[in-house]
This record gives structure tokens, C-alpha cells and sequence, in this order.
């Protein structure tokens, strides 16, 4: 491998083969060496899942031709991160990118993304990392319109590097190229799911339940990343996994101790 | 269900039969009203996982003699979450407690945990929510000596409640109980775990892998949990779920937009 080139480690929680994972490969090679460790089934809502008491099994695979190494592991997108660093990367990489992801992992998505957990994982690593995700669940979304703004920000990521203990969670509205108007830099908004169970009988007669439901923001910001999806803006929130409540520290602190 | 005492949802990610989960029942019934939904299986390590793709079954289950209402749910301890709010209780609960898990769930140990992920989900909802964790992962852990802690906090939270959009990380030291020094409020250590990856054969000629490792702490401050456990405090950590490096918005705004 030519190590003059930036090393690029691709992962993703839609699975190997899914298109998004593919532009982005695709994408990766026009500035880096590319080595792909993702999950070989999809992993979408893993979440920051680990696997604890199961072996993890990785089967080097060639999906399409081209210089990239492609491993397919049986485990989720974070451990995806750990095999990739601590068992089939030679070197350490230079950047970690996860997605293309099939929807959105804007607001609270952002904690059942597998997406993003492998990106935060890339980032405990000591690694700039960028999760990326396409507002479109669908198995034919068109994601050559986002392709030159990913290829931008993991250009800038790469020259200037990413705060410590913080990744990026990229969302790209479905939008023609045309009406994109490029980055906003938010935080995340103040949204959730609220959830609805549908039961149902199995045809051995047991009940089973399906959980589904709608998303929902509460905030009315115009600096958070719905805002800026909602406006043709590609959102940009920097992530990081010190869930620490800083700011109710002191407030606790006034408890009386025992 | 008496609606004058408390409405106390008990979750847990070892799975409901676990010792811990016994333990904080047993507590909670002292001081509400009880309702249990908890994994029917051991969940460790699923984060916040939730299972978007396959049907769920929750089966009431009889465990011990008592008031509490339990159910023991096929999915991990974010769903277990979700179908008690929208299927299983019949009003808003007062408390969700989580655990009391086998295992530390201190520093970014939170980030892998489903105890935390459950507490988290609480939140969410809007409800106080604390996650509580012993510092012993054998199955006859000894929970004996943090009882009278585990009650004394959620009892504080009942009585005070918690700020919007946090709750609590309590970890536990394995010390009998004449040597807990009480509570400290403290912040998330940075620390991480280095993995190690065991290459195996299987009797039919597969290779594979077991991810193990063990945890660092980088952190010299004296004000992170693990200093807080390692010196015989009980940590309470305030977790928040949105995710924004709030401190890094500004210095990205400096990149060029396009």
C-alpha cells in the first residue's frame, strides 16, 4: 500500500453491500487508500452495540475491482471499528468515515445509529472521523447529489483534523443537487420518537408487537440540524462521547451528600 | 395500583432474572409502586440499541411473591423502555431505574451499556431516570452493602427530580459497606478500552474472533468517576443525551463554506 496516500478506514451499518457504502468507497479512493470493515448483514438501530459473548467472524471480500480492501465481519458497526484497528488495519488511518447511511440520523437518531457509533468509536480511537447519512430509506436512493460535499468535508477533515473527543454527524437532505445550498455547522435538536406499538397474533396464535412511530422536534432553534435539513442545508453537528451533563454538575452538587 | 404512591418503572440489561434487577425490585417496593419490563435474556453490551426489523413478545412473568407487576420483553433494554410507555404501564411513572448491573458502567464504559442506554430512554421520555451499576460482575455479586445508597438516591430524585434532558449514572465500588465513603458528583472519566482480539479455529476449520481487552483511564482529575470509585466513592454522574460538542460549533464555523 503507497503510504504517501492518507489511509481511509470505511464502515457503515447498513451492511457491505448497500449502496451508500459503495459511493463512499467509490469516493475514498479519488483521495486515499481505502480499507473497508463492515458489517456483512445489516445493523441499522445497533446503536453503540458490542458483542460481548459471540465470536466475531471477518471473511475478506472483492465486491466490485479497484485498489480498496474489503473485509465483511459478522459482528455490529462498533465492533466493525475495533477488528478494523486492533486485527486488519497495518497502520493506523488517517480518517474514518461511516455511511452513506439510508436516513436520517438527525437529533436523537443520533444515539440508535449504528452509523454514528461506528464514527464515535473511530473518534475514541484518536481518529477524525465523519458519520454521513442520506435522508432516504430507500435501497435506490440517488446519492450522487451529496457526492461532492462528502468528498469536501472529508477533504477539510483530513487537512485540518477534528477536535479531541469529537466526530461529525453529516445529514444530507434529499434534494437535487441544485437546491443544496451547502453546510451548516448545528447542534443537535431537541426531538424524539414518539412511538406506537402495533400487536398482532403469529399464526401459532402468540401476540407479538411491532414498535414504529414519528418523529417529532420540539425546538424551535434555526441552529439545529432539523433547521438546517428542512432549509436545503447539509447539517453538520460535532458529536462527542463525554455525555457528562457539565452544567448540572454544581446543581447536583447542592444534594445533601451521605 | 394504589395511584398515591409512585409509579416506579425497573429496567435492567443482564436480563430479569438477574441478581441486580432482584435487588432494586425488592428496594423500589419500599417506596412505590412497582412495574417491571426486562430483557428475558442478558443484553450487556447492546447500547442503545433497538429492534427495528423483527417482531417483539413480552410475556408476564411471575418471578417472586410481591406487588410488582413484571414483564420480560425479547428485545434489549431501549425497547424494553419503549413498549413499557406505550404498551405496558397504565400511567406515567414517577422513576425508571435501570440495573443494578453487574459491572462497572463508569467513564465510556456508558457509551456500550445497555443499563445506561435504558436510564437514557427514561430520560427521554421525561421521566427521572437513574442507572445504577456495581462494580462486580460475578453473578453472586454481594448487593447488599449499596442498598442503602440505591435507595437514599432514588429517593432524592423522587423528591427533587432531575434536570431536562439528564440523568444519572450511579456506579457502585465492590467494598462492604463501613468503607463507602458516601457520593460524589463527578464527571465521566476519558478513558477506553485497549482490545485485544483472540484468533481462534473452530472444530470445523473457521477462523475466528473473541474481542476482550482491558479498560485504561487517561484521566488524572480527581474529579472523574473513576477517581471518585477508586477511592471509595459512589459516582453520580449526570448523562445527557444530546450529543453536541457545543464548545467545537464556533471553531468549525471558521471552515470555509461551499
Amino acid at each position: 500500500m503507497n503510504t504517501e496516500r492518507p489511509l481511509i478506514l470505511v464502515v457503515n451499518d447498513d451492511g457491505v453491500t448497500a449502496p451508500g457504502i459503495r459511493t463512499l468507497i467509490r469516493l475514498m479512493k479519488t483521495i486515499g487508500d481505502v480499507v473497508v470493515v463492515a458489517p456483512n448483514s445489516p445493523q441499522s438501530g445497533m446503536s453503540h452495540a458490542i458483542t460481548l459473548e459471540a465470536p466475531l467472524y471477518v471473511e475478506r471480500v472483492v465486491l466490485e475491482s479497484g485498489s480498496q480492501i474489503e473485509y465483511a465481519c459478522s459482528g455490529t458497526p462498533a465492533d466493525c471499528v475495533k477488528l478494523a484497528f486492533n486485527k486488519l488495519l497495518t497502520r493506523k488511518p488517517d480518517l474514518c468515515v461511516s455511511g452513506i447511511n439510508h436516513g436520517s440520523n438527525s437529533s436523537t437518531n443520533v444515539l440508535y445509529s449504528g452509523t454514528m457509533a461506528a464514527a464515535l468509536e473511530g473518534a475514541i480511537k484518536g481518529i477524525p472521523s465523519i458519520g454521513f447519512s442520506l435522508l432516504d430509506h430507500s435501497q435506490d436512493a440517488d446519492f450522487s447529489q451529496s457526492e461532492e460535499f462528502v468528498l469536501k468535508i472529508a477533504k477539510q477533515v483530513l487537512k485540518n483534523g477534528l477536535p479531541s473527543g469529537v466526530c461529525l454527524n453529516v445529514n444530507i437532505p434529499k434534494l437535487p443537487k441544485e437546491e443544496l445550498k451547502g453546510f451548516k455547522i448545528c447542534r443537535q435538536a431537541d426531538g424524539k420518537w414518539q412511538e406506537d406499538i402495533e400487536e398482532r397474533t403469529s399464526p401459532l396464535g402468540k401476540i407479538y408487537y411491532w414498535l414504529f412511530g414519528s418523529f417529532v422536534n420540539f425546538d424551535k432553534g434555526n441552529d439545529t440540524d432539523i433547521w438546517a435539513l428542512e432549509n436545503n442545508y447539509i447539517s453538520v453537528v460535532p458529536v462527542q462521547f463525554d455525555l457528562t451533563a457539565h452544567d448540572s454538575i454544581q446543581q447536583l452538587k447542592t444534594w445533601n451528600n451521605g
